[in-house]
């Protein structure tokens, strides 16, 4: 094996052939379209807590997606929230999620006092591994009624939350079956996903629900923000309702018969959004072609190779993915500290979920995947200004 | 008494007097500064989620307000539901809360588990009334160790939210009076209230806590957004990490370490604040000479009369206040109606929270003052552009 610094040097250089010399980020919104038009007029019609671009935003959202019903958030944490509410999660209920993931998942189970429950992923999507979770489930579940009950805990397992990490589409159809022989309600966390299609269907439009992200950190951006997908009307009418603080409508009266949120997209931000869907295309196939460029300057070496994603048609590759291979994971936090101090943004993958301090007395499954990756991926520069 | 036709006829025409004849909104924000540059600024910055507006609008605030410390959030409601956390406010832990408020104020403290309690207000103020809760407090709580119990649930009363409502202040040094003898961390709702001050000093830093809302309906506006006022440094830096999901500060490293919300404002919704607070003055000027004309107009009758808070040093008058006498509260829903359907705003009090449906359950005081003027008021149209 090469010195140390000698390989972090030589993958940094192979880097850098793909960024060139200036500051490479890990990802930067681009504003190519009517943004500033759209912000403009969201002020001229003084209109910029609700108001029509927030339909209109859903509604493109719907059209590129393909979804049945569409409600704008104000974050895709809120929109994970809403749904494991409308999906029936109780205090108590467990929810199966993948350790691999951004914490929201995990938070939004916990708000409503519910359990999450911890499954391993799979390397070849980096998504939820549905025949391990079949194996696992077979073993400690036991069938209630209509339920599987955890047997060790005696809680229901209610709900089953697979990510799309960093757009690539996970086993959904594997994950399908085994949410149907489990009577597990499923909530595709896509928040990474928009643009992500497997065989032509929009990521998130699988599930009964699914939740994408617009954060400033995602393909396109409403500032903040998020989407909840949903394929049943009642769903859609009690979702609508819940993010509006259960407000009941009325013309000037002010009830509001239930608990509720306050999580609605504001106008200003949907504004934002309208425009932004106007060069999502444009982005992805720029995506696409730094994936090619960063493929061609990785090949054939001994350490690392990119993640590709072979089987789904077409993943956004929103981020691109250096895996390492094991005979160097010990040069991985090294490489990380240099390559940042020189400007180029790394990024390792999120800390496993089950190790965080409020998360690891929860429930968990042999997590063994999701260690290997953790210490084998890494992000890297994905701007579509490279 | 008058026909009751008559008298609604003769009262929308009072209201006309002063609105004119097109369509009377209750409120409008308006849009005279730098919000479209800003809001351009923001997009040529790309920084559109996180970014240097959100500082600058946090310090506007601050100074504004004359706050130790500031942030700025997604909502009014993230910002109650962040300072009952950092307040300590547990779950089954009881919230004192007037039932004359916008139900967040109890939501909030239902997303913690913990009880609302609702309290009586006073006619002079709207708000919270100090002298019947200290009777109150007196005879149904008990003291134990630092905290007072509630002697019949055995439940900590743990904090205070009065509401400064329609941007007038409560009787806020007898509240702080109170709090401190029952040991209250006093959280005022101070959502209504940017642009009031109480003898000089602005609503929202007399408490421990202080709450702010720049939804589209207020005196100036962020689209959606709020703010939270804290005066310890300790508070701060607790929600500060909150509205940030629990995110360890590290430049690449992504760790999580306690449960933690989605709660910060966009840096998009943060120029627009920016823009908004230059002719926050010109407003309020505005919204004090619409009073006068109210005024004007209702003098002298024998059914109603404008609501004024004639001792607090400086209120806004965000919304105008029309308190109809006793002998005419039968009126009161054919007026709303009748002038609604005219396009002249006119908008009844929130149906009192303890007679909502989720929280009816809930431990209360006599609320007679409440429901008495909750059959009294109605909100007049309050655009600036009457």
């Amino acid at each position: 094996m090469m010195k140390k610094n000698l390989l972090i040097n030589e993958i940094i250089n192979k880097i850098k052939k793909v960024t060139g010399n200036s500051k490479a980020s890990l990802h930067e919104p681009v504003f190519w379209g009517k943004e500033k038009e759209y912000l403009c007029k969201c002020i001229d019609s003084s209109y910029v807590a609700v108001g029509d671009f927030v339909e209109l935003f859903e509604n493109k959202v719907k059209k590129y997606t393909n979804s049945n019903y569409v409600i704008a958030t104000n974050s895709g944490t809120s929109a994970l929230h809403i749904s494991y509410l409308v999906a029936g999660v109780k205090q108590n209920d467990e929810v199966l999620i993948p350790t691999l993931n951004f914490v929201a998942s995990s938070n939004a189970a916990l708000y409503l006092d519910a359990i999450p429950h911890f499954v391993d992923v799979e390397e070849k999507t980096l998504g939820l591994d549905p025949e391990k979770l079949y194996n696992y489930l077979c073993k400690i579940s036991l069938k209630k009624g209509k339920n599987f009950l955890n047997k060790k805990t005696k809680r229901r397992i209610k709900a089953i939350v697979p990510t799309h990490t960093f757009g690539h589409a996970a086993d959904i159809n594997g994950i399908l079956k085994v949410s149907k022989i489990f009577n597990l309600n499923l909530i595709e966390d896509a928040s990474e996903s928009i643009g992500s299609f497997y065989k032509n269907k929009h990521l998130g439009t699988f599930g009964k629900f699914g939740v994408l992200s617009f954060n400033g950190n995602k393909t396109i951006t409403t500032g903040a923000g998020g989407a909840l997908l949903l394929q049943n009307k009642s769903d859609y009418i009690k979702a609508k309702k819940l993010i509006n603080v259960s407000k009941l409508p009325h013309n000037w009266e002010l009830i509001y018969d239930g608990l509720g949120y306050n999580y609605k997209m504001s106008n200003l931000q949907a504004a934002l959004g309208c425009a932004q869907f106007q060069n999502l295309e444009k982005i992805i196939s720029k995506k696409h072609k730094l994936l090619n460029t960063y493929i061609k300057a990785f090949k054939k070496n001994p350490y690392a190779k990119i993640f590709e994603n072979k089987y789904q048609k077409r993943p956004n590759y929103w981020l691109q993915t250096l895996v390492l291979n094991n005979n160097i994971l010990n040069i991985k936090n090294t490489l990380l500290s240099k390559a940042n101090s020189k400007n180029i943004m790394l990024r390792p993958v999120w800390k496993l979920m089950h190790k965080l301090p409020h998360l690891y007395k929860y429930p968990k499954m042999d997590l063994s995947t999701s260690s290997k990756l953790e210490k084998k991926l890494i992000n890297l520069p994905s701007s579509i200004y490279i």
